[in-house]
């Protein structure tokens, strides 16, 4: 077994949003979610941990920057992982005594507001529980870290459920589908333009579900209906009913976020934008083609199948014109055989609202990665250094 | 009695909002509301109405134009006034085969989306009942040419209860407070520059009531114990709790609009920031000291005690800068002693992105003009045609 242990774990996009906490230190949700785990080869977290016994202390570097590492969330699995390394004697106990140090970057911007921190903690947590050899749901470690990070420890769709334990040893998440299941599953994710200092999803949280008169009916009435419906749509490959869904749920998620007192507002003029012209080309084309969903920030992610792609790439350029050169990252361009023709009677918008558009997919959960491309170095420390 | 009679009727501010039908036809709301009555000195709808034997058709102008009066809303009125008149005998038989000719004016710009109707339909009923000499509810008259139009009849603070009456009979408003009870309370509504359509109110509601699945909660659970505490607050003068459940039931509503499929959003990025700031300020103060509340449409309306209002005037000066050299209309602008000095960190936002500021307070209901300032010549034809 090697010293040093590296893993790459994908982001993920939620269809039902996950919104409050029943128990903030467990990070136990009031209600379930369903989400997309996408394509790690476009966007992951990579994560390398080692455990040496010359290392003074426990040590961690973020995006190539040395953090502290006694940050609550971090120490809940870490501590725990070593709590199970030592029930269940996976490593001999001097093992248990040394120091780890922990190197984690994700390949795409932080800034772009893209939940880097469910990529981050399946990561870490995942790369942990091999160092220490532990057997347990990687999903409850990854929770503790973040609760979203329990999502992304699946490939494919993956429900996170709520659970009713008060330890929360049932608020795990698992997979509704892997992801060659329906592999024409697109997603288009609109980086808008932005420099807007919102509301933290974790504060947002707790200001929701202290005031908001509203996040009980969703928790108990609306979301679990639309849970299950969602994973029966997605095991039928039935889109149009995945869209509705999906959209309905992000307005509603928003919605209770604004009838938060004070409101808490994460939908600009251009996020709101994309959502008229998303329903305007459905209503156009007759049914829903693509679906628009938005999670504590303006971008917006829409799922959508492959065949849609360029039409709604081309769409996109018409609406957003961008003076980028890369405005479309990720997987390869499809050919944009015709251009977008306006029917929707809505005009452009002005350049440059959308910073850029990542082309990504449906895709698998954390591996590990067995080419010694790790980020810290053979005596532990990080190969670079910003 | 005269020929012509001509009526002023002032326009009204919701502070707990109006939104869905429980009866399309009868214009019956699925909860009460409450709002304030805006001095018609400052706002206001014109309306003369005259029947003569020599008219050949009933005809309606409005704002200086020849429009339909086919119009349901309108025919709504004018019949209900006609069946009332006849019940009651109150006019000679004849006089009841004559018609009429009708013309209405509003003192500001329609298209500022200031809820013109509710001021127009509550003049209409009020002079078309005294020309018909009818004896009845004139609340319940305007609400059958726009439910809102039902508030704008009484002055002060004013609450339309829903009822419960198939027929609409007890949907009708009531009086809170006259206007002198509280003769501190003052309203500042923020126009803002925008040119984006949204979904009308009418549509509006009709998409929330048959698709949001959060409205059911608002009118059966939310609406009901805001509205007593809301009647309680006023009749106490109790700001902070007016202001707060008037800045809940704002975003509440808003909330709902954007929980309906397709979402109606009217809130702008601008909104967004006056309610930002208004809570930022309100923080520094220690209590709430402005409450916004926004009706279907951008612009924020802002009610507030009078003392406040020099302060809140040069805040709105300081982060929306205006080129305009009457960016504040309606009653005299107060000496703004002190410059707002910024302890909020937010930065001041660009130029004109509110068009200007109509300064008023609350006032009285419909009355009637007795100096002859008819919009009607003496043959019973608009004085001015555009």
């Amino acid at each position: 077994m090697s010293d040093i242990i590296t893993v790459v774990a994908p982001v993920n996009i939620a269809v039902i949003k996950y919104w409050g906490k029943r128990d903030a230190k467990l990070n136990i949700p009031l209600n379930d979610s369903v989400s997309g785990t996408l394509d790690a080869k476009v966007m992951c977290a990579k994560t390398s941990v080692c455990v040496r016994p010359d290392f003074e202390e426990d040590r961690l570097w973020l995006n190539g920057e040395n953090v502290s590492i006694y940050k609550e969330n971090f120490q809940k699995c870490l501590n725990k992982i070593r709590i199970l390394a030592k029930e269940q004697k996976s490593r001999d106990e001097k093992f248990l005594t040394w120091k780890v140090h922990i190197c984690s970057e994700n390949n795409f911007p932080t800034a772009a507001g893209l939940a880097s921190s469910a990529a981050g903690f399946a990561c870490l947590v995942t790369a942990l529980s091999k160092l220490y050899g532990v057997q347990t749901d990687v999903s409850a470690l990854a929770r503790l870290g973040s609760g979203s990070a329990c999502r992304s420890v699946y490939g494919g769709f993956v429900r996170w459920h709520a659970g009713s334990n008060p330890d929360g040893s049932d608020s795990i998440a698992k997979q509704v589908v892997d992801s060659s299941y329906w592999p024409e599953m697109k997603v288009l994710i609109l980086v808008v333009a932005d420099n807007k200092k919102s509301t933290s999803s974790t504060k947002g949280m707790i200001i929701t579900a202290k005031t908001s008169e509203l996040i009980d009916h969703r928790c108990r009435v609306t979301v679990p209906s639309r849970v299950e419906k969602m994973c029966e749509a997605i095991k039928r490959k039935d889109f149009p009913t995945f869209a509705e869904l999906t959209m309905k749920d992000s307005n509603e998620f928003h919605a209770v976020c604004l009838s938060s007192y004070p409101p808490c507002v994460y939908l600009t003029d251009v996020s709101n934008k994309i959502i008229e012209i998303i329903h305007r080309y459905n209503e156009m084309r007759g049914s829903p083609k693509v679906a628009y969903t938005f999670d504590a920030g303006p971008n917006a992610c829409l799922y959508l199948l492959e065949e849609e792609v360029p039409k709604v790439i081309s769409l996109i350029k018409y609406f957003f014109p961008s003076s980028s050169e890369t405005f479309i990252k990720g997987l390869p361009c499809p050919d944009l055989k015709e251009e977008f023709t306006n029917e929707l009677q809505i005009s452009p918008m002005g350049k440059d609202l959308i910073k850029y558009v990542i082309y990504t997919q449906v895709g698998d959960g954390p591996f590990e990665l067995n080419d010694k491309n790790h980020l810290l170095n053979e005596n532990g420390y990080p190969k670079t250094l910003v």
